[in-house]
Formats: C-alpha cells, structure tokens, sequence
C-alpha cells in the first residue's frame, strides 16, 4: 500500500502559488509582491506607484499586517480597492493567503495587483504568492550592510529599490557598497535609488514597473 | 503502549530555554536580549552601553546574523569577547542555539551577556532564549505606526527604546502616539528616547540596564 505523505508548507505553498499564478494570467492580472523592513517604506511606495500608475492600469492592493488596517485605509483614500490581511501573528504571506483573498477582487476590472508583505527582511522571501515580480525595499536608515546579512531578500528579488534617498546627507550609507553586494548576488536585477515622499527616482520606477505590467497581462 | 508525542519547537525552544536560564543564574549571569527591525541599531546600541556599563561589569556579546560577521567584528574591535551565531536562513535566535554557544564563553568571569537578535520585528520575540530582561528598538525613521502593526514585540518586552532620536527633525514620528500605543499593551514598560550616535539619552539607558544588571547577578 502507497504511503500517505503530507505535504510540507513549502511544497503545499508551491502548489497554491502555481494555482493563484493560473488564475491570474487566466483574468490577466499582474502580481506584484512588495517586500522590505517595518517602516521602509512599502505602503508609501505603492502610494507613489498608484500616482503614476493609475491612470493607465487599473489597480488593487492587497495590505498585509501581522495587525491592524492602518496601510488599508490609506490605500481605500486613493480610491483604490484595498483589502487587509492581517495575519495574527505570521512572519509573512502564504499564497494560501492570496488565494483566499483574490474573489474580493472583481480581477476582470483589474490589471495589476499590488501586494504589500508583512514588514520583514527575511521571512517572505521564502514564499512564492504566485507573484509576476517581487519588489525589495531597502530605506537609507536602515544602513548599507543589508545585502550581507540577509541575503535571500535581494538574491530572490526582481527589483531593488533603495528609498528614503533624501536621507543620504544625514546617514552614512555607502551606496556603492550595496550596488556591488547586490551585483554580487543579484547580477541582472535592476536598481532604482528613490524618494516615495519627495518623488526623486520614482517616474524611472514607475516606467520599469508599468513596462513589467504591460509584459505580463498582454 | 504509551505514544510517543514529540514535542512541538515552542514546547521544546521552552524547556531549552529554561536550562539556559538556570546555567547562567547558576554562574551569576544576565542574559539580554536585543530585538528590533534590520537597521534599527542595535549593535550601536550594544556599543554605546558597552562604553557606559564596560567599567562595571564584564560584557560578552552574541550576534546573531542570517550571515556575515560584520557585526561580531565590530563588537570584537572593542576587545569584548563576542560570538556570532549564523542561522542560516531563520528569522530568529532559539534557546538551542544559545546553549550551544555558551560553552564557548568564559561565563565565571562575565556579568552579562547581551544577545544581538536577527533584525526581525516579529518571530524573535516569540522565543524565550533564557534571557532576563528584553529591550526592544524602535528607530525614528521606521515610523510611528509599528506598535499597532507588531504588537507581540512591544507586549512582550521589558523596555522600550526609540533610538535615532536625532533624525526626529526630519521624520514625521509622533513620539506621543508611540507612547500611548505602548502603554496601551505593555503599562509598566519603561520607554528611553535615545541616539546611540550622538550619545543623548543614553546615560539615562545605561543607569536602567545597569540596575537590572545588578539585580540579576547580586
């Protein structure tokens, strides 16, 4: 007789992932997984994004939190269909999760769908939500050794962003050092220096963003 | 028969946990464990009380890092013996992996050990590694919101410390409103304003932890 095997989380998440990937490319949505640190800026980011995004793309938002509907409600002010996922707890987002999410969304009426991470250098690099690209924030203050001590968050990654670059004159950040640690690690993956609050670096984001969307659901 | 449960990581992380704290009550050692965000500055913080606490006691440090020894370094420039715990990929220290490494201290002639977590504002604080006391960072430029967004992390710690206390003119940080979520889910923890850089509020840290210190060791 076979041996019933349970699943590991990985391999289960694999699966729902593939699945909610299927789903989307199916009603032609791009996902976009945004990740970086508590405070680094992931929901000004996106904030910045739906200002030169808006107008072309039609946008949702999902709002990861380990508690509260702080990020939601922000999104819900631009008008933007947001829904919270507060995850009592969890380190990061499953695509068990986003699978669950997704028929709050009318995903015919959508073409890209951001999805704002638990604040975490670490954990959420490890879970595929059946993202098209994944986005890594990493803020000024938060100092220019990042890419050593934790890696997989920029091996694993699409995009670096480095924000908060208004900040440069009142920290010592090394922004050279981290372009050669993220090479390193990460040789294709294109870099972006910005500021979400000012708007220095973000039409070149947008435009690399928007050109990402535009691949994905034509 | 009896069946064999096997315990569960938290269950298990509980007893470790326990052993470790009986060890280092046993050798009159203060275990401190240092928890906060990637960047939120915790090995300047480490550094700024070793300066203030070096006459006094003798002070070992463990750095925990996914990778590198970037922060072990530093710490080791000061001459204080310092250990850095690897993990590989986990997002947080566990009371294993900190009674593997005691062994390889000289714990009859060290009056505290400070602990330097993965920079991680969620899972490290789930973990009881044996510590005696918690200091929780939480830097200006992350943004007033965090203790509404990670509440385990502030509930579960003994003190509060807001560093990059310089950076307030430049960041929209409502000291006030972190108070009050504070007091709101931990009512007796102290709170310090504090730039590990610029030495302000400091003094004040340093006399708490000293005294916590003391009371662990006498």
């Amino acid at each position: 007789m076979e041996i019933k095997v349970l699943h590991q989380v990985m391999e289960w998440n694999q699966d729902v992932s593939a699945k909610v990937r299927k789903t989307l490319a199916d009603r032609k949505v791009c996902l976009i997984n945004v990740m970086g640190s508590p405070g680094t800026g992931k929901t000004s980011l996106i904030t910045a994004l739906i200002k030169r995004l808006g107008e072309e793309f039609a946008i949702g938002v999902i709002e990861g939190d380990i508690a509260g509907q702080i990020d939601a409600e922000k999104i819900a002010a631009l008008n933007i269909p947001a829904v919270q996922l507060n995850t009592d707890g969890a380190c990061h987002i499953e695509a068990m999760s986003i699978e669950h999410i997704l028929p709050h969304f009318d995903l015919d009426k959508l073409d890209v769908l951001f999805v704002e991470n638990i604040g975490n250098l670490v954990c959420p690099a490890e879970f595929d939500i059946g993202e098209n690209f994944r986005i890594t924030i990493l803020s000024i203050p938060e100092g220019d050794d990042k890419v050593k001590k934790y890696p997989l968050m920029f091996t694993d990654t699409n995009c670096l962003v480095l924000n908060k670059y208004d900040m440069l004159p009142y920290f010592d950040f090394d922004v050279e050092s981290v372009k050669r640690d993220y090479r390193g690690v990460n040789p294709e993956g294109p870099l972006f220096g910005v500021s979400a609050k000012t708007g220095e670096g973000m039409d070149a984001l947008a435009e690399r963003i928007g050109g990402e969307i535009r691949a994905a659901i034509r």
